[in-house]
């Protein structure tokens, strides 16, 4: 598009409607174009229909209301992560057509148009306690558009529960793992398939956990060759990571 | 081919010609083979003629030669990660056709049938000093049968010479960005375009850097949402993560 | 039990009372079941009457209650551990035969068949405010049907009181030492007496105890030869590591 | 002064109008009014008419109210720093003219004459969760007569937004970056203008941020060079290190 | 015994061949003789004929080849562990009937008399890189008259290799699973049989595995309950936990 | 006293007033009176009419009520620290003559008889925040009969202050010095004086300083010589560590 | 320059000797300039004849030579820091007119047309083990036109000397303090001027100081407000900082 | 001695032998002898004829052999801690009368006139490797002039040794106790006596024992009221806290 406006920009100078001083003030936010430009690829990977997404944790209640009432008149929806249950019913009371996932913590109001991407993700649980970050990621997947499996409660310590599910591992373009503690199912699953597999630590567990510390750790010094790691409890980042390799694909 | 196997074995039963002891006897093995089975996806990810690899820190040099022997006599090519150069040498003595690069750390000898994966990987380095580590990357990945290209010195500190690369970085199909010291790189990167993006961080720094912990931090808290991370200095993970990212599109 | 039903499903092949494909059909559900089949082990551990084990941090108050019941209706007993005195109410109300223990968060519902194991678990605190670690293993002992005796308050600051009970110390088969500070207890009990000593750190102290990492690296680095640790506050793992050494006694 | 003060002493002594002994009771204080000497220069950073500063954080509310009720009876004014809601409340009912601001968690009495610095302090954050530790610093600089403008959300994810604002900051005489999560703002704003730098790492963040000591490690070990850190969410430091720099040019 | 040398000494001074005072002295050294006493609790774990055990990190040269040498004499045999090839050396030249272990890095000189402990001792390592901590382990568990079975290369990457083994697992009266990395192996195995179980994280790894702190901590937050762990790389330590179940089980 | 009843017994012995066999009953209770010998000198430490501690942290309102009843029993007056107010109101009520200081969150209940200790303990505070911890000491040093003069407000970044009080520093017979944020006071301290001084490092802070952390490493690594370190915000063992200073000097 | 070329070109294609087509291209290689502009600004901090730095750590000999003899011909001259004695002498070997600072580990080639800046920087360092950051400092400086004065082993253990240097502190426009160990030297010297003070930690120390951890935290939590602190051993950076505060002084 | 020098200075004023202008000039001075005074105190504590004490860590040895000549020729003796032997080796051969002692790392010029301190101070240690730092503290005693009794492996997995020297624990003035691994010995000392004892943390031990932070956390969360600590390996700093108690005990 830019280069489109450049173009017409130009030509107006050239055709004479257009003064090059006035050009010039209009060059002037040039820049900001430009990257908005680059930042168009942004915008692709959150395409038409796709919702901006707002970090809740640190905003008070009065700036997350007030941001989601103006992304609300866009119609091109938004998800809301890491919302306290006051946060949400706040934006809930203001804001219309929210869908509120107490597990996520996750506000979505979903865009007016729906996309749909090809790729089948699967999402994969070591335990109960992990399905909160496994929630997230299940909800940014579905406001990009992106419909996810699940599998849970397949830990290491009772492994014939993720053997017999060989096939839908298999089957899967792109896997998050969710694990706290050990941390060690990643690693397993990525033994068992060549999958592109994004670890998920998760804060489950106590002591020597150090809120996840443990589990990250170990998923970073995964024997698995090829796995990759996201932030602690960061299901949001886990399913961008799958969209960015799902969208890739079906651009090519 | 199991299910083949045991449709043959119950026939064989159906038809008298095998004991069901023998059977049983016959099916004891089953679970194992049934992994190797699960074990050839694997097998999948570093197809024929893709080599074999050994992580050679912490193995003698007469263990290291020795394995190396063994792998080089089936002409499937094998791949060394972290050898010193008293290992390496040893190597290029005892066994033909090995590929040492000093700086990656790696010996290579390659497969006698080499594959071809297409999709472009891009290696995008913040300094000089991270070239080790985006070298091991280099030497997995062409062992593998993808070819990559390179961006060096384009750290965050000087902001221009990324941003005139912008084209190479958006036609990638997986970017792997190396950077040591503050590890920033990855975020703006992942900010700039939509592509899957693999940070690695590096040891590259000192003191408070505490040997690559704090790159490593700055990406797993990345802002640049979708942006995964492999162990400090892992080259070779990150280079298998991009691998599975493409080998998985080629299948598809 | 799964040889004999192979055993039995090969028989019936060879019989011609199974098809063939009848055959495999059961046989595809093998993998899982050959599994379960190892998992058994695991059910020995927890033989017969004895209850299963859930952890109740990190799950709803309605998962756990729902959980609770399903195990409830089995007969077989079931422990959890950590519940929240909220959780702990909720369970008691819509569960029967429910034992709470504050002190050890913990909930069990004794088998209605119950075993006793042979062997004497001796459980040692250093002080008052060890007995929460301590008391979760008890009730983990006992839910596994082995009685334990305790000896409280004998910190290594008045070495003879632990002295004195040398020779109880000596006529166990199995102690747990559960001490925070700066966790000496289990490096003097180990020194004293050559019986199995598992050191369970708790997070009793401030500052630099760091929630008990003081005391778990203590105990990681004991001159004592012979010490294993388990997580901070990890009664229920230190009882279960306590079992498998009494249980496997007993089976051989 | 003190040099006038000592001559005119020794003067007196000499011409007799004191006697020794009463002069070397006068000079027992000397060491004391040496350092008062040496503190005027620390008055001096808090000119006349700026507020003395009081940091809240584990004072009783008592402690506190009575610390300002005196301080305000000096008319000099006074900031209170970390000041939670219920120490505010107290302070206000207590004590007249106090601003209170919520976000900076700070308590301003303006002093009756009130001082202006020349200088331009530009105060950057990279998303609204870093308002606070920015707000502080705001108050804090306005407390000492230094305004300053703001530029907020130019996080390195969105880089156009951040060089659309290249003039405002080359024309910067001191800028302080607030950001959390990564903490990669301060290393492209140092990159992109010449100006002191400092950078303030704030807590916004979870998991592997462990309250902003990513964002910490970061900074220290910016690529970009010349970058100075405060403390994780020290506004006020942050604050005071501007105004060293603007008071020390305003001086020579 | 010494209940017996107590009683003789009573009767003597009953009978008056004692006299008060002599047997006030004689007393005197009593604490020592009963703790003496309970030392030979510890002398029973290496019983008659089991080496006394060296630590020679930390020690000079001169100072092991005396130590070694005085032990030499006693015919008990003796074991040092972290032995550098310089001090193996000196020792080997100085005392006879050294069994040098460069992996192991152990010293032994075998008792005179040896005994042999029942019961079977299963030490699996996750890959080679692991093999000086295991056999560290191994040299000790033979040094107490332990013999112990091998099982190598069996990391969780690769499960099948692992389930293959599992009545080799079954059938062990104690496992020692070393592995480093990300650890998951030991929660694996314990997940798998209800054997006892103790995790020997080794300082295999680079990076994030903090030599060896990502394994141990994967290991205290095992899923796989009542795993129970010694410090990185301590083979020693982890064998003489073995041992104290073993030689416990042998007694009773 | 134990050497005259071993003496008594043994002259009993010996004139037949006792037989042998009861004399080795007795003496079986030996070790423990032997050590509560030992701890005699403990009980030095707190002597005659000095309180018992008690550390309230993890114990249940009804166990720390039932301790003080027992202790309150005896007349010799007891300690409690780490009171919060819950646990202080219930033993306030239950048991009479407590004093409680809530800053120090203390209980104490004065013994009968009070002894007195030469010797001047100095208790120096970085700042007002400082204050909870060295109240703790205060009230720890005035249970055992010892008065403290105080000097608080008296920071590093205010020299002036310190170094008026050089008189009071020097008179001292040990000095505590309470610092948090970067703990620098008792460097300065221990450079003026070269009276034994104990640092106690506060949890005063915020971000980088990790609880006290900061300070603690500080303290630790004084280029002072001769500076001793307690626990983060224990005033009680520094109080009993300045206690043990004045009572030994007592004695001798 | 770039709103002039702008201007320029606007005005070309208004007069038609500039096709719009022809001007869209040049418009397409702006961003570049835009921030080649902006890099102007950085290169205004190293202005004319003023050196490029290099960071030689991490980096082959043949690498910096190569680097080095290229800058070498600008005549520009250049500073590398962290060279390593063979990276020194390879460099003095190839490339003429280096200055080689062991202490510093520096190289500098002076710039054929030397530039001179105003204001007085002061170079404070606790000990003589502080050196080596220190004269990284010096060297940085004098690459940049600045000269600066020396305070040497002023340690706070012995405050006097840096009391009696007090004019020195005061006349100066920016400080450097370098100290290790416990690192409250800059914390001093803050509470005694109110000129901007950059507090630069080093790894002087041992034990508990963790590698200069224990200095940076101190510095980071100064009680002294307004302090700012950069990387461990970061000489360089602290006189890029004082150059920054410096250069923006005589701008303005 | 500076009143009296003030009274003088002002009586001559009074006098007229001195201008008021030279008294101006003389008191100049006044602040650095003022707290020269104050420093008089230190040297109190290394008094007449006791050495001055060289950090040799981070000297060149250039440096190292000036700074020792130098001091060699005042006669008042010097020590050296933490000397290579390659420095050590130069100022034994450039400095005369230097006692080198290996294991301690130092270097020690006996003052010409010897004082001697009376007291008595036991330095015990867990292990012959803990013998170093323990070295250090003998050492620096002996050039205080004041003598040291050992106790040497009395490590708490071997408790009778310790109890059997009971007496001579109780008989010291002060204890220093080294100890590395778990750290444990000084709670058992401190537990034992009532004497003023020094926790001397060493670097004795591997993995989970992170270069001593082990035995400091341990020693630091002592449940033994009233243990003070030092830096790892700091035995100067040990001896130099003895010196301060002996000191002040003789003053007094």
């Amino acid at each position: 598009v830019t280069r489109e406006r450049l173009a017409r920009l130009l030509a107006e100078v050239s055709a004479g409607t257009l003064s090059p001083a006035d050009a010039l003030e209009q060059l002037r936010a040039f820049p900001t174009d430009k990257l908005e430009f680059a930042q168009l690829d942004h915008h692709r990977l959150l395409r038409q229909g796709h919702p901006e997404v707002v970090y809740a944790a640190g905003k008070t209640i009065d700036q997350l209301v007030e941001i989601c009432r103006r992304l609300g008149l866009t119609g091109d929806g938004f998800l809301v992560t890491r919302a306290t249950p006051e946060q949400a019913q706040a934006v809930c009371w203001k804001v219309s057509d929210i869908e509120w996932n107490k597990a996520a913590r996750t506000l979505l109001q979903r865009p007016a148009i729906r996309s749909q991407v090809d790729g089948r993700a699967l999402l994969v649980a070591a335990g109960t306690s992990d399905l909160p970050a496994m929630e997230e990621a299940a909800v940014t997947l579905s406001a990009l558009g992106i419909e996810s499996e699940r599998l849970v409660d397949v830990g290491v310590a009772g492994l014939h529960r993720l053997l017999a599910a060989h096939d839908q591992l298999q089957a899967a373009d792109v896997i998050i793992v969710a694990a706290g503690m050990e941390g060690a199912l990643p690693s397993v699953v990525g033994g068992l398939v060549g999958v592109p597999v994004i670890a998920l630590p998760t804060s489950v567990g106590y002591g020597a956990s150090f809120d996840g510390l443990a589990a990250l750790l170990a998923m970073l010094n995964s024997c698995a060759a090829g796995i990759t790691v996201v932030n602690i409890d960061n299901g949001f980042g886990a399913a961008m990571a799958a969209a960015r390799i799902l969208l890739r694909r079906s651009e090519s």
